[in-house]
């Protein structure tokens, strides 16, 4: 099969590797048809983060189910499924209580195991991780294209607002205009924000904001943006979502955080943080989240989808086909993109 | 009247001051009976924090109020009052939900207001902030020295139990054995904690940990005790209290706090702070705390207190009146001292 392949910095190629095939009577294999390139993979695709050469690439695909190991009893052959980004064996103390991304035997896609960015994948655990679509999906491409995001990013702006704790009513900020700040604003909204200030710098992915339903929108940098909403606000956001991952991003939100608020953090650090500890111990804002469980989002969140009620698709605003791939990166890193779908 | 000033590092001096007086109408003027000295007013002691020489110190105290302004309504003269270490206007925004110490117009005892470390103290918005206690007590020695804690450390500790999640039946790892870890393991235990292991350095201190509840004494340093603490555990406590303020604290707080938990900080960060953010994100380690709210503490502590269900009082292990203020001071730097009541 073909799949991505990491070679160095800004090289990134699709190459013939072997098929994958059951290992473990848990396992099961998925044809690809469709996957996405992350904001994350920027960081190893820039070099900012150890990535070794030779390995597979892509965290975010769903597709057709191509066979499964003797001991699966939810999925079968020819269903289609998502996956989250982080696989997890469904029954550690960590994936019982909805945090499946600290499995005890859990993983990546990508890396040493199979990427999403290629045309199969060996997924472990297939009871625990892949979430079967209804059939009715298959005819319909608008639909398939907004439940993608719900492998990762969509997951990951909604545990962004879960963790900084926005309510019915709540004015909430969205730190970052990428494709997991967009879905921030869409998680805020669904969750019943009344006010979302979104801080970004695109013009475009600001328009795009407001249609998510943005109400205020910051577009200057770092104090005097804290200065603006600490204006607006008269005092901060009870609830501030951190989608960014570098420390200018995490101080801007500790720095608009109303005294006693949450800051939901789910910006991939990749460098070491020196953050404003100081602001959080005087007015004791929280700072809560991580690496999103998106395994555990997905159920509600699909549902919505399904229903109409929520859209994450604007966000995958270019398409690409497999061989595309290295193409796609560049316009991610070059921010001609948003976010790019492949389609396998 | 006689207070103690800041001079210089290393110099405390109780000097001849003007008697304060009535302001306000919403003020009480307090004759100081009791105070402590604070493991946080040795950072200005050591000139680790700015402090200008010829500020008032000391911000735990309690006494017998001498006079009120027209507009107070619920304390008179003669009334024996603990206050919190913060006062506030008990109106803002903040104040209602129990955030006092983010008050839109509060502050601390001691800098440019009366310090605790006095005979006398102007005490303003004294409705919100003074707690009569029992008359009762003025004949009860003991039961004074237990109440007297609630003015900060037995509240802060709370507050890194609160922000900590403990529930009953937890496990609960405390970081530092001063007084207000030690106040930590009180709280921890009030709140049911099964298990509360305790880091720290100091045998004398570690015995009063365990007379106060703890279940495990972790005497080793850095990474070592992380890993002691993860063994013992088999991954982490659910519930960790940062009660020391430094960088060493924090990661060791963060390093023994399991995947999902809550790290409660109360410890005054007195410098940068470098956090270990990789496993707080990689392991959804949510971090919540700061200055604590102890005026929103104190009623329910305080009816432990007087049911004798809780006494932290052995944490001050010495005693000096207002000229010994200088040798109290001088104790808690060498560390002779856990922490020093001053009889006024």
């Amino acid at each position: 099969m073909k799949a991505t392949i990491f070679r160095a910095p800004g090289d990134v190629r699709v190459e013939n590797v072997p098929d994958p095939s059951l290992r473990e009577p848990t396992d099961a294999i998925v044809r690809v048809t469709h996957a996405c390139i992350c904001g994350s993979d920027l960081w190893f695709y820039r070099g900012q983060t150890p990535f070794e050469p030779g390995w597979r690439t892509g965290h975010e695909w769903m597709g057709i189910v191509e066979a499964v190991g003797a001991a699966v009893r939810t999925i079968k052959k020819g269903d289609r499924v998502i996956a989250p980004f982080a696989f997890s064996d469904g029954e550690c103390e960590f994936c019982r209580k909805g945090l499946q991304t600290s499995c005890l035997h859990g993983g990546f896609w990508g890396t040493t195991n199979d990427g999403g960015q290629g045309e199969m994948v060996r997924a472990p655990y297939a009871d625990a991780n892949l979430v079967v679509l209804p059939p009715s999906l298959e005819n319909d491409a608008v639909l398939l294209k907004s439940t993608l995001p719900l492998t990762d990013v969509m997951g990951t702006g909604h545990h962004a607002a879960v963790c900084a704790g926005v309510r019915k009513g709540a004015t909430a900020a969205v730190v970052g205009d990428g494709a997991v700040g967009l879905c921030g604003v869409l998680a805020a909204r669904r969750l019943g924000a009344e006010r979302i200030i979104v801080l970004g710098h695109q013009p475009g992915r600001m328009k795009l904001a407001q249609k998510f339903g943005a109400t205020d929108l910051v577009m200057s940098s770092g104090q005097e943006a804290i200065g603006q909403v600490l204006e607006m606000t008269k005092g901060g956001a009870q609830a501030v979502l951190e989608c960014v991952g570098t420390s200018d991003a995490l101080n801007s939100a500790i720095g608009v955080c109303r005294p006693g608020g949450r800051v939901g953090f789910v910006g991939v650090p990749h460098h070491s943080t020196e953050m404003d500890f100081r602001r959080m111990f005087y007015h004791n804002i929280a700072l809560q989240g991580g690496v999103a469980p998106v395994r555990a989002y997905i159920p509600d969140l699909l549902a919505d989808v399904l229903a109409g009620r929520l859209d994450p698709s604007p966000v995958l605003d270019m398409t690409v086909d497999l061989a595309g791939v290295p193409q796609g990166y560049k316009a991610m890193d070059s921010r001609q993109a948003i976010k790019v779908m492949v389609t396998v």
